[in-house]
């Protein structure tokens, strides 16, 4: 389980940070990379020797969807996705050049990358709340009054990590408590029930392509857009309604990484404005999202919720626009991952 | 919030051992304790000096309930539920007598009954589930994504405690792991989600009486009954669906109490055996069980419960006695806490 290299790709968004790497090196280095550099093309990314990696730039990204380049959005990390959808492998580790290994209790650097391959590779269990967390972990199991029909669980399809040092808040949040730091490292990996909506941080991420993919689309943020800060959200509530629309499960905890610095809390305020407001219909719109009997695929699913978002989250034309952009995202997945229509760049 | 020796009962079914209030005694000592003393009445129970107590035994529930002294199990710790019917505080933690103090990973004595108190205090969030678990702990809040409309929570009725050392796993699980120890202690507590169930455990719980007494009922079980080791999954099964009914919080996690022993698991499997089964069907009733509008006490939602009992439990006859007895309890706690009828005992 300590190593998947021929199954897993480690996708980031923009390398600002040259110490990013080389402090994961012992980690990574058996992994294949895909660097989406967001921002000015022509400046030059420098990864380590070492690394095996690709690197895409907005232009790459131009030139390979062509008129459909638009559903990747540009100056936001949101552009990540792309790297999602060019991966040829099953697993996706996703983290912020930011991010850093973290130590557990014991002083020992945490490897993220192993634990979120643990919890993809062990099954969820979303119907019923087990008391002692992971009943899969070693020294767990299943508490009594845990139904006996239950206890193989359904298969993961998501692992979402969190954060020692500075915490995932929100811009007033960062305001109000712009010292406080994340200390308490709980010792936990637990499934996200049914039907339950939680937010989703892309900053220390792993997922299943093959089980969730088409549905991992961080949607229209950044330059242009009018909101920011919500890619990741977007994603998590989509995921999260397709995840129990399918019988697959979230998991939520363990791995922790060292989140070194905050961002700016009043350009976050700037991007998160209208997000603020939005989500409190938003989220009510996905808790009570039925998808219909014949999704029975993450691109089924995804491209139904784009008609319900389209007829339905009417409170901002932004979300016709982005409703667009599910469907041309789908088309994208469809053409780079086995899907009717011609492949790009010669892949057929 | 270190002591609310004023509002608060400690609820023992029986104590055998005659080291666990010695043990306690820096915790409880304060408060008043309520000992139902279990089986034999003419078996004498022993409390150490200095403790605040009244003991009940099966004599004195027999004459202080009358012809209704039949809803209370004999020889089951499910006979702990008449504690919380003829406490006269707000607030019970109840506790078994083979659970002593456990220990942080500091190697400093947990006061599981102050963090029961402060889980009590400080509201739930059953509504939106936070990665980084309960948002009212000091160096913790509410993470990016999650609405600011949910940030005040709801009132805290129920604190599920947990257990290091002996797991509270099933006869089957007994069996097959007779060596597994909890020693991982989880820094966290956590709201169970809205319409989630979870298997509360009855040896290390706290909730409010004002806000869900009612439905804390334990059942028939033990001596006469087909079944045992049920009594706290049915209180919580009935509690839990009373709570999100009236927009009230279950919390789990901490406290942790050290659980001594082990019990029998041959004992235990003999007891267990039907609920095995009917746990699976019991499991997606309450799952599926909505209560009407109406009902806007925890009272009322149990009489309704007990009615969807007797109408939809139809795997055994063994549920309409149940039913009956719900509704029996329920005169009982109006009786005892102020609602309609005499009072016994002169008390009116």
């Amino acid at each position: 389980m300590a190593s998947l290299a021929d199954q897993l790709d480690i996708v980031i968004p923009t390398i600002r940070n040259l110490d990013f790497l080389e402090q994961w090196r012992p980690f990574f280095q058996p992994y294949h990379l895909i660097v989406i550099q967001d921002g000015d093309p022509t400046r030059a990314v420098r990864v380590p020797e070492g690394f095996d990696y690709e690197l895409y730039n907005r232009n790459d990204i131009e030139r390979l969807l062509g008129d459909k380049a638009w559903c990747i959005s540009f100056k936001d990390s949101a552009c990540r996705c792309f790297g999602f959808l060019v991966s040829k492998k099953r697993y996706i580790f996703t983290i912020d050049d930011d991010c850093f290994v973290a130590k557990n209790p014991k002083g020992e650097d945490i490897n993220a990358l192993q634990q979120h391959i643990q919890n993809l590779l062990t099954p969820s269990t979303p119907y019923f709340f087990n008391t002692l967390y992971d009943p899969y972990r070693d020294g767990a199991d299943f508490v009594r009054g845990y139904p006996f029909s239950l206890r193989e669980g359904v298969p993961t399809a998501i692992s979402h990590g969190l954060w020692l040092n500075i915490p995932d808040y929100d811009a007033p949040t960062q305001m109000v408590k712009p010292l406080e730091r994340n200390t308490r490292y709980v010792d936990a990996v637990m499934t996200v029930p049914k039907n339950v909506l939680y937010p989703m941080c892309g900053m220390n991420l792993a997922f299943d392509r093959s089980l969730i993919g088409p549905a991992m689309y961080f949607g229209l943020q950044g330059e242009g857009q009018p909101i920011g800060r919500y890619d990741d959200m977007w994603a998590g509530w989509c995921t999260k309604v397709v995840c129990d629309h399918l019988g697959l499960g979230v998991k939520t905890g363990l791995p922790y990484i060292f989140h070194s610095k905050a961002s700016n809390p009043f350009t976050n305020l700037r991007k998160e404005y209208k997000g603020i407001f939005w989500q409190e219909e938003i989220i009510p719109f996905f808790q009570s999202l039925e998808l219909s009997k014949e999704c029975t695929t993450a691109a089924d699913c995804y491209l139904e919720i784009s008609e319900k978002v389209r007829a339905g989250l009417t409170l901002d034309p932004y979300f016709v626009k982005l409703a667009d952009a599910m469907v041309v995202w789908v088309q994208c997945w469809q053409q780079f991952n086995g899907g009717p229509g011609p492949k790009p760049d010669g892949r057929s």
